[in-house]
């Protein structure tokens, strides 16, 4: 009998060029689904959430596939992390993918299409002094940032608006650039500040381009109104820098709308 | 006139094949000394005061070199960073190697034969779940470790010892196996644990076997107490496993005996 399973999967995005499979690189749906493919013995292709780009972390991306297989779920994870470490036998070491969990779902279930919601988290490290073992981690803004200024700009891209200014010209077209932002958070950690951007789903490049607007914000280039105005021109000429893959991170996936923070019903 | 130039060097030591210059290999050395040897228009060959292992990091690493060269000495550390960062016209970067300081020293001044005391640090991460991205920057544990018995344990290493039960067989034969351990110190921080030990000079693999001893002491494998007849032993198989390479980081290099902590004149 056919069996659906959903994984969730957390990864340092440093040194793959990004989520999708491509022949000739590393990626990370190319070594998960070759990690899979012999730790199953058979040929195995998983639909991911977000394709993630070069650089980009996750903590929670999830991904489905379907096939007819008798290894126990609790087994599935041990078995291609193992694998993807390249762990020595009997021991555990961890490499730069691992799967979280496992679930079995229903037949029709599909890891990109039930989403009802995602979680972006964006890393920022603002110190005068870059950190070196961060490199790949954060964006370094060296310059004081005023997280205040920050959270009233993001607060201000919560609700249902047309989003094109936060579209790269890269991206793919869609049908619709509407798209409903539930909650946005700035908060602040000593040199630490990160950003939480919580949507029904996100354009390419989105969330960055969101943080550099936001970053423009802090350094006091803009004033956190002005992002009411950069929305309504729906032109990515007005919006802020795109910025760098290496502080996104990929943090939860919804599938109940009454999971989603800042979802009211 | 010839001038003798003293760095202050940190370092990600992934990816490397640690700090001595092979052929058809990333090193730490080898990359500096391309990039300053791009730089200041000579082959440049310096002296580094620690052969770090492959995946060893420092924060203060020193290495000397000299010449006629007639740059300023500010200008330097930021050309070179720049060019190992590969940063874009008018941009700053981060790479894997950053140069901290440039000091110009007397003629006769050698990073490694004029150095007086090194403090190594060694990071630990004690978590029922280990952190994929510091898979890289610490070790590992998983059973929770005991500090205060691993802090009992180490300063028993401290004063002056010869310390052959620390040594890896693939060192190099030295004339002897005698140093002087001047301070050890284990600090817990919520789940990171971290061992600093300063001495006036280190056996090959000594700090990541004094880190192996400690952990089993931590484990409750051996008693703290039990580190004296270690080092009376003299013998390597009396000691603890050797801890991995990716914990380790070189803190601090002392050319003054006032500076060396725990030295008490």
């Amino acid at each position: 009998m056919e069996r659906n399973f959903l994984l969730t999967i957390e990864y340092d995005g440093t040194g793959f060029f990004g989520w999708q499979r491509q022949p000739g690189v590393p990626t990370i749906q190319g070594t998960l689904e070759d990690a899979l493919s012999a730790v199953l013995g058979k040929k195995i292709q998983v639909n991911g959430t977000s394709r993630t780009d070069a650089g980009v972390h996750a903590y929670g991306q999830r991904a489905s596939f379907s096939g007819e297989f008798g290894i126990p779920t609790d087994k599935l994870a041990l078995a291609v992390n193992n694998r993807i470490a390249g762990a020595m036998k009997g021991k555990m070491a961890t490499g730069p993918i691992r799967i979280k969990e496992v679930r079995e779902m229903p037949a029709d279930f599909h890891a990109r299409f039930n989403a009802k919601g995602k979680t972006y988290l964006y890393k920022i490290h603002n110190s005068k002094e870059p950190d070196l073992f961060l490199r790949n981690y954060c964006y370094a803004i060296r310059e004081p940032l005023d997280e205040e200024a920050m959270r009233l700009a993001a607060s201000r891209i919560e609700g249902t608006h047309d989003f094109q200014c936060f579209q790269a010209s890269g991206g793919t077209e869609r049908e619709t650039t509407v798209r409903t932002i539930y909650k946005t958070d700035v908060l602040r950690r000593g040199e630490d500040i990160s950003i939480r951007v919580t949507g029904d789903g996100f354009l390419y490049n989105m969330v960055r381009i969101i943080t550099g607007t936001l970053v423009e914000t802090g350094l006091g280039k803009r004033t956190p109104m002005s992002m009411d105005s950069v929305i309504r021109g729906r032109d990515r000429q007005n919006a802020g820098h795109t910025a760098p893959p290496q502080g996104l991170y990929l943090m939860e996936v919804y599938y109940e709308l009454q999971e989603v923070p800042g979802y009211d019903g």
